[in-house]
């Protein structure tokens, strides 16, 4: 069976611009890897009448029709009931789902409203799409022949737990005919233009296929083979896959779902050594990001967010005389910051940050977006880094860029030292 | 003359989920600064079938059709022929464009192809778009009456700089006459059903309207008022402004662009008092959040990650014994780290975190997603809150509630304590 899909996002705050759209891409990615064919994407807002006209459109073009948004409990959540008597169906109360939604509730402490009773309607004949993690589930429904909707809720986090969970199984069992499968490098520290032009004569080829794009500063190259099997697929990606790494080096610091947290991570964890970190113009950014590995405690053992010149001297022992003289953000009290957070907290490694992530603040020879990053290493030696990011990216793109930046060169410091 | 807008978004990089479509929301947004009402956002492939249908699906059901994409110089940048073939109006080169293209090539050393000949025609009769920053313009052309096209490349930089620079000025002369203007109240601490029941019976209103939202665990009201001017929009959205607040109380901690860490800025920059953090599941997030806020150094001083137990004891002077006996995880080690970061740092305030973040680590009577959040007011009083998430979430999502809670708790202690 052929399939086209389309997908129907439904939220004024999207004609609005509150919101950026997300969950269309996220979508669009999965319908890739699926293997399913993906030609249109409308939005329209909260307007019975718009919905009405946009599910005419959709459903003379597209056999697949997948949907977020206005599943919520208030009168402006309008899909399922726009979707039901457009193809004048009614809507019928599933006892299983109010029963989920009483319980979700009674969970977490809040009241529910009489609203909230409308998110456990579905039309006559449709099949409920579990929502794991949120009160309102979706539907799968096959209102005529060659005709499927998937709903989903807009919120993102419920919208991933409801695809990996219910719908990417679902779609793959009725219309998986051989797959899609595609591995992606992540690189630090190389533009995309950079890195598209070293592996130029790659995107030529027919399967597997080579793409490069860009996320927030972070180049990519995404390797996507067609195959009967996953098996197959990943067959066709190894070869291509070892010659870009041949050419690309060290920038190359991992793949599909790797941060440059994670892979610190493993590297710490394969030596058993330790981290801590202390920063302070990002925050403790660095920390988070660090954080959000699950099991860091087994590497990380904390740090110091050391935002004021007090804190330097007081919890990091840098030189009061040194900071006067240098100025905070400078190679030698980034290199102090460091030694000083290693010795405090006994770890083998440490990583520091200092610097001035703007907008105020800036000088002519320490310019906003100045930034050192200093790393300890186990055999006491320490060494800064100054790094310039363009004023004009702004207070937090400079941070997160700072952030990516430390963690790739502390990678790189370590590998280095074996 | 009313009109209706309708963003058409060409490129296959949207399908396949390479790009998010960022566009579509700088555009939303504008057109909601300018007052013009907006209906429909559509996205297409490059392929010249469907964006013919497209046009045909927009040109019968709005006035001002907006493009992004294939304006570039390959073969599959398709927008102006199309849109002139959709017309049966033939193109034509333009010599100044293609100047333009010549000398924008030459001043950058890059090689001219071409290709690129064919970025300077334009339909016959249309205008030209000026691109002062790249090398392909778009065009303005009604090609009949009441049917008016702008067209804009995808590169987002170009975008802006035509936007701002020709086309806002040109469709605020068109179609001025009165404008949008919203005003969004933000919550946190309680859930968009009951915040919707709250203020149900103004869902109704007409001008202005009241519509709530909700993002990342955080319910939103938006108060979105027409007018011939600001200021009239501003009035009338006052009074309504005034009942939900009535309504709602202290659950709304700002507006607009606030967050929960620049209202809690703007609270200790009044009283000039300053704060510090002590974090361990959150790792930093919470410094992060503080330090998002531009001209923080004036209240944050800093703090410390005390992701091991050792951090703890050393660094925030937490009891050995008292982490031994009640767990790291617990109302009086939450309550010891404030107290020792405040100490530590000779901050006013201070807030503590630590909780079970998961996946693992969890017990039956320490479940994930359990927290404790402790505030140290400069009165020298300390208490600890117990929260309680929901374990399916996910690690993230319940640390990045965690940093949410805990500056909603501050703000309620600080506005408290008054």
């Amino acid at each position: 069976m052929t399939v086209g899909a389309e997908i129907l996002c439904i939220g004024t705050e999207l004609l609005l611009g509150e919101i950026v759209n997300s969950n269309s891409q996220y979508i669009a990615q999965q319908l890739a890897l699926l293997g399913i064919p993906h030609f249109y994407q409308t939005v329209v807002g909260d307007n019975p009448d718009r919905i009405h006209q946009a599910l005419e459109i959709a459903t003379s073009r597209s056999s697949l029709i997948i949907t977020t948004g206005g599943l919520g409990p208030t009168p402006d959540d309008l899909t399922t009931e726009a979707i039901s008597s457009f193809f004048n169906t009614p809507l019928e109360e599933r006892a299983e789902v109010w029963e989920h939604i009483q319980q979700m509730y009674s969970q977490t402490g809040r009241t529910l409203t009489a609203n909230n009773r409308k998110q456990a309607l579905l039309p006559r004949g449709a099949d409920i799409l579990t929502n794991p993690i949120g009160t309102a589930p979706g539907m799968i429904w096959e209102p005529r022949p060659n005709l499927l909707f998937l709903t989903f809720p807009g919120v993102p986090s419920e919208l991933y737990a409801m695809w990996e969970q219910v719908a990417a199984p679902y779609l793959q069992t009725k219309y998986g005919q051989g797959t899609f499968h595609s591995k992606v490098l992540l690189y630090w520290g190389i533009a995309e233009s950079a890195l598209a032009a070293k592996v130029n004569h790659l995107f030529d080829l027919q399967n597997p296929t080579v793409a490069p794009y860009a996320n927030y500063g972070q180049a990519r190259l995404r390797i996507t083979a067609r195959a009967n099997t996953k098996e197959e697929a990943i067959a066709l990606i190894a070869p291509v896959e070892a010659e870009i790494r041949e050419i690309t080096g060290e920038h190359c610091y991992g793949t599909d779902d790797d941060t440059l947290a994670s892979v610190v991570g493993k590297l710490l964890q394969e030596k058993n050594q330790t981290l801590a970190v202390a920063e302070s113009c990002t925050g403790g950014w660095l920390g988070e990001a660090i954080t959000q590995v699950s099991g860091c405690s087994s590497y990380f053992v904390g740090g110091v967010i050391s935002y004021s010149n007090e804190v330097k001297i007081n919890l990091l022992s840098v030189d009061r005389q040194i900071l006067d003289q240098h100025g905070a953000v400078s190679a030698i009290v980034a290199e102090q910051m460091a030694i000083g957070i290693k010795q405090k907290l006994k770890s083998d490694w440490a990583i520091s940050i200092t610097g001035i992530a703007g907008p105020s603040g800036g000088t002519e020879t320490k310019p906003v977006g100045l930034v050192y990053v200093a790393i300890a290493d186990p055999m006491g030696n320490v060494e800064a880094i100054e790094l310039r990011f363009n004023p004009s990216r702004g207070r937090n793109w400079i941070r997160k860029a700072t952030v990516s930046s430390a963690l790739d060169l502390f990678r790189k410091r370590f590998v280095m030292i074996g």
